[in-house]
């Protein structure tokens, strides 16, 4: 079993998002750090540090217009050369001012073509630069009971999906977000997976559901979401973070890592880990307090440890155990997995890659923190221009 | 429009739970009432007290096996006599010993055999006495993680609804309620709104989702979700009851009557208050600590008192103020109807339906209740019997 | 009965908060709107507005250094021209670039001292234009495990309140605000009314418990801690507003209408509305998409409203319901008062105080928006300054 | 460190609860289990085999009336001669007919009189047999808002625990426990922590307050808690339990074993592990679908390993990266020992304490469950009664 355990580690990859290397904050305040980016292409500089110390994140989603630039295909070049590539490409249509009652949904027309032509617009950047996936998350919704219709915006956003699925190339999907809350704080227009379900189901083989793991309801069994999708094929991609309250955007496994564990598991047990099978494996995090580039380097080596774990339980006694009805016995052989020091395994795994076997530790050493504060001095620091 | 809202008011038509009449309580202590029913006979007549008094329930739903009898044609011939009929059929898998873990999701073959068979008998039930509606909860679900795979639940969840809906005659419906948690504590099987309209899909137009407004997580937008279940015409019915925490089960609008109102005004956009809408609206309520028949009372006046307020909402202003994107002034016609006293207008309605203007002291007046302490000596107070 | 509560009604007072009048919003954008202050100057003419046709308003929270002026004795004075005066001071010690890992409890001693002379200025600033209160809200918190000690940054926060408790005026008080989360999401170091009620305790009878009404756990039952506060004299102030799931600053009394009435009963149950029980009723909202003169009056409505239900309701019928354990009639006399339209009467208790009895209609049709919007050209609009 | 850590680990102490060796379950049903005790001391008995296998769990908290038996210095007799002992008392003053409005809040004074003489009763057992603790949960509180005056309550309940209180022994202490919601809706009448504690700062330090794991709001961090009261010295024992959603009483460290760390973690801050230090660590749990006996042992291992882990954290690094702000650095540490598989060493002290390494195959292989399957047959099993 090893041997594939190591095989699948060694596979795994997970992409890293240009804006988590970026300032970022919370409405009190956005505390700036020294050596953040100016540029799209720093950007995606410092995510290529973390690919070359974990060898298993070589692509950059890229945030459109944050990560606006002249020529994308200059930007893809840029990546390659640098080790990566372009990822994800992710709308944004929540920081206009046009956007204030929403975009897709937003009771004016005028604004709702402005919105739905930003989508269009990213469809073709993707396919521009041969990305598969354009992701949208919308901020949209309202703040008060009886501030808008719920169904007619139901309406304008199947709309406005259907034009950007109809625009889409043949390769190529649109993954659907959902969130329960924030910035809207009544009613979101995409709340929970359902309604992302049901729009994707309408829309076609090529819209999938994104799960990111800071948007549900508390208690929310995550996993179970995971598993249905999975058994529907409709899950197309994870946004990982973590949360004790809200969307907090805390490194993921950092705040409940036997939870991280359960998702993966079901991913392992789905045979959904391969590339082949389509999901995607984001990072969408803040680093508000914590330096940007060891903070990521540090996240993909928890999703890496999750998944661990997760390859290594023994599912032929779990179903054993599962259909014998010994609720005690299936529990622990779950547990005997996710009490497992996974660490040394992961590092001989690394150094099979050729890499470093502490990624955080090789990478404090490589000095490129220091270079990037002395170099980045000037220019307007990368954020999220809220 | 005052003589369309009392029209409408007229209709409306509310069905009460069996269940509510008998004991109940929590896991720490079922407190036993006086006079309360020991037959299903004796909770149809405290059931027609409350329709007597209010004039808009006139139906009783049925637990099976609570209200098991020999024949169901002579209890309906009853109900009838006493000016009620029988409504839903409810599905009880939840209390047989070999349901611990699981009815129709368990592991062993035979559990989930016996499970089914049950769901057809009470399709039987209902077709026997003339009732559309088959509503199925699942306590299934497991405690710990790994105890039983979420995915085989689902494939084993599937047959099972699948079977039943074959046995559906032409006129009858599948309910199917979500619940996220309680029993089961880690997953339960269908948890939320979702995964029941997605078994719901897949069965075909007799299959519809229950809203339970009590089985939600924390600061779900319930509204929400009549409003889109309703564009994708799949809600079926409203389990209506009140929570401040979990599945409380308090008596309706007594904990959030505004939400109350929020969800009737979702309604009565749709126009799906009239009963051809085909939408269910029963109680599904426990009195622990209060009287059961003036306690059903209020939860039926309450419901009226949300209804009428949503009646009330000036839908062309307020579609004016949505389109214009006026914030303030749509969220101000919305709360001018809530804020209005509508308690004159529906003793209104109900002299006009030859009613006494007050329920509650109508009933309490009656004597009906020191009837029922004096008569029901002996025998085995109805309760859940857990 | 009906002239005390006028009366009460006519002596109520709510204080506003000068950010109000700003722009806010949320990390993924602030919506700027037309007209908005550019000085605290400004906001208090705005502020002034909100009085001008409610008069119940006459107060109005500075934050500090969001107001910060060269002489604040001045501003004072153009309040007093305006028909309002200052109130409570608010520190700020969440926007200097030093407080990233926290202010009064930040590791740093020298970040500490920094802090505390803050809110020693903010006591000495509020001694100068003879101001009572001065709250504290501190973000300090963690958003890792381990980050650092709990306990020794309680250590540090009770030193912090110590020394500016010392330094407190004979009639002024120290308000101590809690909060669940945001912006730290590991752990604040107030989270919640416990760990503010002890840290009150030990400084003395001069600090005194916020509640604001957007800082709980979901579930919380906030009239609890009200009416525990007031038992224990620990009930300083409110800073009102609304959620649907976090801190989301909504106009108070447009989420749950209930609980705001029922806050307000525990409020006049323990006769401590009128201003000698030394309660400050203050607003703390965002008005993120709608404009903010006519939603800070609406939410002074909305206030008004919950309190006139809280004063009709009937103290002795509920008494002797609750005496005789009457679960329904108890919450029938409670609900009474709660279902009434109170609206008529705060009409006329305006027209007594030589008000219109419609203020949202008298401010707009005032022209006083369209004044603003033409004359605040050019300059840098207030905010947040995140 | 590692001999200290050792010591530690052999000298920690968990308490048992008699209850969870009966029968348990939810509202829904409680399914019976075979071999399940008839008697106290079955229940002893059973008990006695957790600590046989794990050499930690030498006492066993008893449940008034659950355990009522004739003679408790023979109960305790009894214990002794199974290598255990009897440990805190706990009221239940839950389960009468008299307390369906509850039982010391009451507003009837006959009903919290007979209330309080079951707590004195409660007292005399433990002084009888020597116990230091008695520990008071109270299930009281109202349903419905307006259904009792939440101030009267709090009065009637300070007056029953002063009562109580004076009738302590001079060793004795009084052990408050704190619950969010159930079995009551709308109030508890000692709802939070900020309530226990400041009704035991007013009786005095023979008075602490009881942590139960599952007894709070979504979203609250515990182990602040734990660190405020310890700081307080206001911390006397916990409940242990797991929950997803509400107070699902679930085995210790099956739902968030991270969380179980870092409340150890306080715990070993403080210097609080050792017995001396006067917290009691209890297990308080359900065992609704697993068998009971192997289930606590699982349960008293996931302690130990918690323990164990907590126990390896490098409290000298930590507090330099914390000292240094290295929020990255400090999070290292402290997930280190998380990280680590303490399964090993938890083995290695079972050894040396003469112990087999793995508890639960020794119980297992014991034929313990068969022999009290054929032996328990007839009477009646212990369960709650409810």
């Amino acid at each position: 079993m090893t041997d594939a355990v190591r095989a699948a580690l060694r596979g795994q990859r997970i992409e890293l998002p240009s804006w988590a290397f970026g300032n970022s904050g919370t409405r009190f305040k956005v505390f700036a750090q020294q050596g953040v980016p100016r540029t799209p292409y720093e950007k995606i500089e410092d995510a290529a540090q973390v690919h070359r110390y974990t060898g298993v994140a070589p692509t950059v989603a890229l945030h459109i217009p944050w990560d606006k630039v002249e020529d994308y295909t200059h930007l893809a070049g840029f990546a390659k050369e640098h080790g990566v590539g372009l990822g994800t490409i992710n709308a944004n249509v929540f920081q206009d001012n046009d956007y204030m009652l929403g975009s897709v949904t937003n009771p004016d027309p005028a604004v709702r073509r402005k919105a739905t032509d930003h989508l269009l617009e990213c469809v073709e950047i993707a396919a521009a630069v041969g990305v598969r996936d354009v992701k949208l998350w919308f901020s949209d919704g309202t703040n008060y009971p009886g501030q808008d219709s719920i169904r007619a915006r139901q309406d304008r956003l199947a709309e406005a999906l259907q034009e950007t699925y109809d625009a889409l190339g043949e390769d190529q999907r649109l993954l659907l977000e959902y969130k329960l809350f924030e910035p809207a704080f009544y009613t979101t227009d995409v709340p929970d997976w359902g309604t992302a379900y049901a729009h994707c189901l309408r829309l076609g083989d090529k819209a999938q559901v994104v799960i990111d793991t800071g948007h549900h309801a508390p208690g929310t069994n995550i996993e179970f979401i995971v598993a249905f999708l999975l058994r529907e094929a409709k899950l197309g991609a994870f946004d990982f973070n973590s949360r004790f309250y809200a969307d907090d955007d805390l490194m993921v496994g950092s705040a409940d890592p036997f939870q991280l564990f359960r998702i993966m598991h079901e991913i392992v047990l789905a045979d959904a880990l391969r590339q082949e099978a389509g999901i995607a494996f984001m990072l969408d995090q803040c680093h508000n307090i914590e330096p940007k580039i060891p903070a990521q380097i540090r996240s993909v080596m928890n999703v890496q440890e999750a998944t661990a774990k997760a390859l290594l339980v023994d599912h032929d006694a779990l179903a054993k155990a599962q259909d014998e009805g010994d609720v005690l016995g299936a529990n622990a052989v779950f547990m005997d997995a996710y009490n497992t020091d996974v660490r040394p395994l992961l590092a001989e795994v690394r150094q099979e890659m050729g890499l470093d076997p502490d990624p955080v530790t090789a990478y404090r050493d490589s000095g490129y923190a220091d270079k990037i504060v002395a170099e980045r001095v000037g220019g307007q620091q990368a954020g999220w221009g809220a």
